[in-house]
């Protein structure tokens, strides 16, 4: 059971946060669930803010990754039901507000990466885009998506 | 019928425009429809041109966005035969031409989030991202890109 | 056959190269495989660095467009069997570096583009998405990600 799992690791799902727009957060079509953009966002307000490295450190930016994973699986939960029903995730895109000489792009999505597979084991391992960007909305270090497959 | 929506609303779907590239608008796969990216042109020309918020102000860039959705709907008419064929709006993701410091991307993007719902009801809801972007085609202020799921 | 004619093109794919990171190359969902960010590497080390047009030319550009697809075959061939499986191209998303005022993304991605085109023919048609981004992982002066779907 994934919620165990992440009582052993001392992770809590937070309330899912609310969409920044007129969407919403998770669309399943056939067996694939496709999770909006999720930023760095703790009870209501973003927390990581700024580019790396300028604002924002290498270690600060992991961190804000760490949190945009947890909020799409809070988000995965709300939608489905239960984390128990993903089988697989499909794709994990994440944006990274950059300033233009800023390249460990990978480093702060690794923190993303791993963290899903300490959560879910290999069965976590995942496609990946990772790129930098000139700014993110209301100012997030970092954004991600997902794409996941989950069993009905 | 949607066609029907879009004449109260005084929407009139263009030409869809020809692809800025070797590449097609629309490829269908199972019942997913993807759209590549579509950017503010009209007539053959591009006419929201530069960044936010030097070059086109918040506002300008909304009507940009609104532009990419109706050319984005004017392809898939044409893929699909018709727009009454969309059942979901799946994902869209858009791009804004961004100076470093602009972050209301949300704003913007949501002008293309809330003309969906306009023409198509609850229905259109969408999972979504925004990121800022250093640049895009043709210098296009907005680029926006689609998956819907349609009926056979 | 297509590994024909990649032989008459004279393209040979390299080994896979390795992830920058903590995921996998290729995920397959039903039958389509989503290929992670590829970028212009060669023999474990990216060959075109920096953003265009400052570092690299657009020329420049465009070859390395065509190393992130044939990257991309190669991980296709090793996760699939055989590159005769691919049925479609669905999508494929290229993010160049650019500086804020380059805005000939599409000339870039049409390398990428017209090298499918001609290896695959006609059926290599794909919808795309094009943008500049600020930076990008280990400096790549381009980065390409691919949807296809597959025969089983």
């Amino acid at each position: 059971m994934i919620e165990d799992r992440l009582r052993e690791l001392s992770i809590e799902l937070p309330t899912p946060p609310s969409p920044a727009g007129s969407y919403i957060p998770v669309v399943t079509t056939g067996n694939l669930a496709f999770v909006s953009g999720q930023i760095p966002m703790r009870d209501g307000k973003v927390i990581f803010e700024g580019k790396v490295p300028e604002q924002q450190s290498l270690e600060s930016a992991r961190d804000a990754a760490k949190i945009c994973i947890i909020n799409g699986l809070a988000q995965l939960k709300a939608n489905l039901g239960s984390l128990d029903k993903i089988r697989k995730f499909v794709r994990i895109s994440g944006f990274v507000n950059s300033s233009p000489s800023f390249i460990e792009q990978p480093k702060v999505i690794n923190a993303a990466s791993d963290l899903l597979v300490e959560i879910f084991g290999d069965m976590a391992k995942h496609s990946r885009i990772a790129v930098g960007v000139a700014s993110l909305p209301l100012n997030s270090t970092v954004e991600i998506d997902m794409v996941v497959e989950f069993s009905t």
